[in-house]
C-alpha cells in the first residue's frame, strides 16, 4: 500500500460534500492523485456512484433532499461493490444531524465511518460533547471507536490527536499531523475524502491502507507546517496542498509513526 | 475590547452565508479565533442558532427557501439573546434582493446590517446605485450610516473606503485597509462575519467593539499588501488569512486609525 | 482585442455556475478586471442577465431546478443582447447531464458552448469517452470543435493541449496553458467565464477576442508553473491568480502562441 499505488490506480471518488469545503476536497484529491467528481441530484447520482471507485457521504451543509440523494448513491455505490465512507460532519450538535446519519447507515452499507471523536460518540450513544465542527472527547480514541465499529456495524475512523482505524477488533494508530490542521476549515473533511481515495485501492488487508492513508496526509501536514509556522494558516494551507502533492513513499517511510494491535 | 478577548472567548458563529464565500469566511474566523459552524437546513436552523454565539445572514446567493430558513434561525438567535448580523449582499441589485432583505428585517430582531454604501442605500431608501457586489454611493458614509440605522432601527455598519459603524446616534469610523480586499471575493462577507464575532463579545460598549473589529481586519489587510504588493492578489488572499491570523492587539493600537463621534 | 479593454470594460458576468468552482471563478473573473454576479433564484436570475454584460451557464453541479433557472436567465439574456456561454461540465458522464444540456441549447440561444474534447464530443453526437471532470478524446479537437459548431448552431470552444475557437467555419488555435491546470479544480471552468467576460467586449472579430483571452490564460499559467514548479499545486493556484492580475497585453505578445485558419 502506497502513494504511489494510489496515484497509479487513480480513483475516481464520487463526493456529495458540503459546501464549505468542496472546492478544498476537490484540490485535496488531485494532489494526492485521485480523481474527484461532485454529483448531487436526485436524476444522476446513482449513475455516477456506479461508476465512480468510492463514494463519500458528507453531511456537513445537509438538507432532507441531500440525505435522500446521499441514500440513492449509496445503495448504487453498494449495488456496483464500490466502498462509501460516511463523513457525519456536527452528528450531536444537532437532532437532525444525528438522525439523518443514522437514515444513511440504516438504509446504505456504509464501509467506512470517518468522524471526530464527538461525531463518532454522539452516532454510536456514547458520551462526548460537540462544539461546532472541532468535537473532542475525553474518552480513549481507541476504545471509542472499537466500540463505534460494533455498534455501527462498519469500519470507524476517528481523527484527532490520534488517528484510529479498527474494524471492531483490528486496529491501526497514526500519530501524525498537526494542530494547524483545526484552523484551515475542511481538513477533517479532506480527510474523510483521503480515506474514501485509499478505500478504493484493492487490498487484503484494509486496516493497512487506510492506516497508511492517515499517516501520510499527517506527514504532509507536518511537512507543511515546518515551511509555514512563520507566516500563518493561509500558507499553511496552500504548503498542505502542496505537500500532498509532492508527498513520496520515502516521506511516509521516514517520518510516518504507526502502530498496530 | 480586543483581539485576544475573540480569542479566548472562541465564539460559535452560526453562518448562513453564501455559496461564493462559506469557505473563505470558515478560514477567516478560524483566523481570528472564532468557531464558524454552517447550517442551512430549517429542521436544524433553530437548533444551532440557539446554541451559538452569533448568528450571520449573508444572502448573497439566495432563494426564497434559504430566506424562510434565515427567518427561523434569526427568531431562534433572538429568543437566545445571541446577535444576528445581516449582510444584505446586492440589495438594489435586483427586486428579490431588496424584498428579501426586507422580510428579515420585518420578522427578526437583527442586531447589525452590515453592507457596502450601495447596499445599505437600496435598504434604507436613499439614493444609491449597486454594480455586482461592489456598489460604490456618492453620498456621505456617515450620514448614509445614521439615517440607514434610523430608519432599519438597527445598528449599521458600511464599509468601504471608511468603515462606518453607528447606531444611529454615535459613530465609530475606522480608516484602515487597502483596495486590494476588492480584488479578493469575499472580503466584504468576511467582514460582516468578524462583525458577529465580534458583536458576540459581552461589552459596554458596543460601538467600540464593533469598530476595534473593523479596524483589525482592515489593519491585517494592510500588512498583507506590504508583503504581497509586488506579487498579487492570489497571494494577498494567502497573505490576509495569515495576517488575520497573527494580528496583535499590539498592531491594532500601532496602525489603527479611529475615529469617535 | 487586449486584456487592457478588458480591464476598462469592466464587464460584470452573471456566473450560475457549480459549487466546487465558485470563489475560484469569482476570484479568477476578479484579477482580470471583470465584475462577477453569482446570481440562481428564479425570482431574480432574469433580473441579473438583462443587466450583465455576459452570462455563464456552467452545470457542474446541476439539479433539475438549476437548469430550469438557467433556461430563463439564458432567455432574458438573449432578450438583452448579451452573450451566453454554456460549460457543459460532465457531458457524457450521465444522461442527466448530457439532456439537461441539450435542453438549454434547445431554449436558450447559446452563443458559445465551452467544454473539454470529451463533453463536447458527448454533446454533438461525436464519439469520446469522460472520465469525471477531466474528458480527453482520440480525434483532432480542430475537427471536433467545428463538427460540433456545426451541430449544435453555435460556436464552440475546445480547451485541453490545445485550445480551439471556432464558429464552424474559421478557427483559432493557441498552443499555451500547463498540464498543472488540471490538478487545480476549476481551472476548465474558470477559462469558460474568461471566455464569457471575452465575448461581452464588443468586436468585429468574435474569433481573435475569444483566441487571445484563450492564450492570454494559457501565458497566465505558464507563467505560474514556472514560479512554483519546486512548490506544488498548492502555489500554482496563487501564483495564478496572481498573474491572470498581472497580465499584460506584452506579456500575450512575447509568449503567446496562435494560429488562425
Amino acid at each position: 500500500m502506497s502513494i504511489e499505488m494510489l496515484r497509479k490506480s487513480n480513483p475516481l471518488i464520487h463526493c456529495m460534500t458540503n459546501v464549505v469545503v468542496t472546492n478544498f476536497t476537490a484540490n485535496g484529491l488531485l494532489a494526492v492523485g485521485a480523481s474527484p467528481v461532485m454529483a448531487y441530484a436526485k436524476e444522476e447520482v446513482a449513475d455516477m456512484a456506479k461508476v465512480a471507485n468510492a463514494l463519500l457521504l458528507n453531511i456537513g451543509t445537509l438538507s432532507a433532499e441531500s440525505i435522500d440523494n446521499m441514500i440513492i448513491a449509496g445503495k448504487a455505490a453498494n449495488k456496483a461493490g464500490a466502498p462509501v465512507v460516511l463523513d457525519p460532519v456536527g452528528a450531536g450538535a444537532t437532532v437532525f444531524r444525528t438522525e439523518s446519519c443514522k437514515r444513511i447507515l440504516k438504509e446504505v452499507d456504509v464501509t467506512i465511518v470517518r468522524g471526530n471523536g464527538g461525531e463518532i460518540a454522539a452516532l454510536s450513544d456514547q458520551a462526548g460533547t460537540v462544539k461546532g465542527v472541532d468535537g473532542s472527547i475525553d474518552s480513549d480514541p481507541v476504545e471509542l471507536a472499537k466500540h463505534a465499529a460494533n455498534v455501527l456495524n462498519s469500519a470507524v475512523v476517528v481523527t484527532g490527536e490520534v488517528d484510529v482505524v479498527t474494524d471492531g477488533t483490528g486496529t491501526v494508530c497514526g500519530y501524525n499531523g498537526h494542530p494547524w490542521l483545526t484552523k484551515v476549515v475542511g481538513t477533517g473533511c479532506l480527510s474523510g475524502a483521503i480515506v474514501a481515495a485509499f478505500a478504493s485501492l484493492k487490498t487484503d488487508d484494509f486496516l493497512e491502507v487506510i492506516g497508511y492513508g492517515l499517516v501520510a496526509y499527517g506527514v504532509a501536514a507536518e511537512k507543511a507546517y515546518e515551511e509555514t509556522k512563520a507566516k500563518g494558516y493561509g500558507s499553511f494551507q496552500t504548503a498542505f496542498l502542496n505537500q500532498l502533492g509532492r508527498l513520496t513513499d520515502e516521506d511516509v517511510k521516514q517520518h510516518g509513526r504507526f502502530e498496530r494491535s
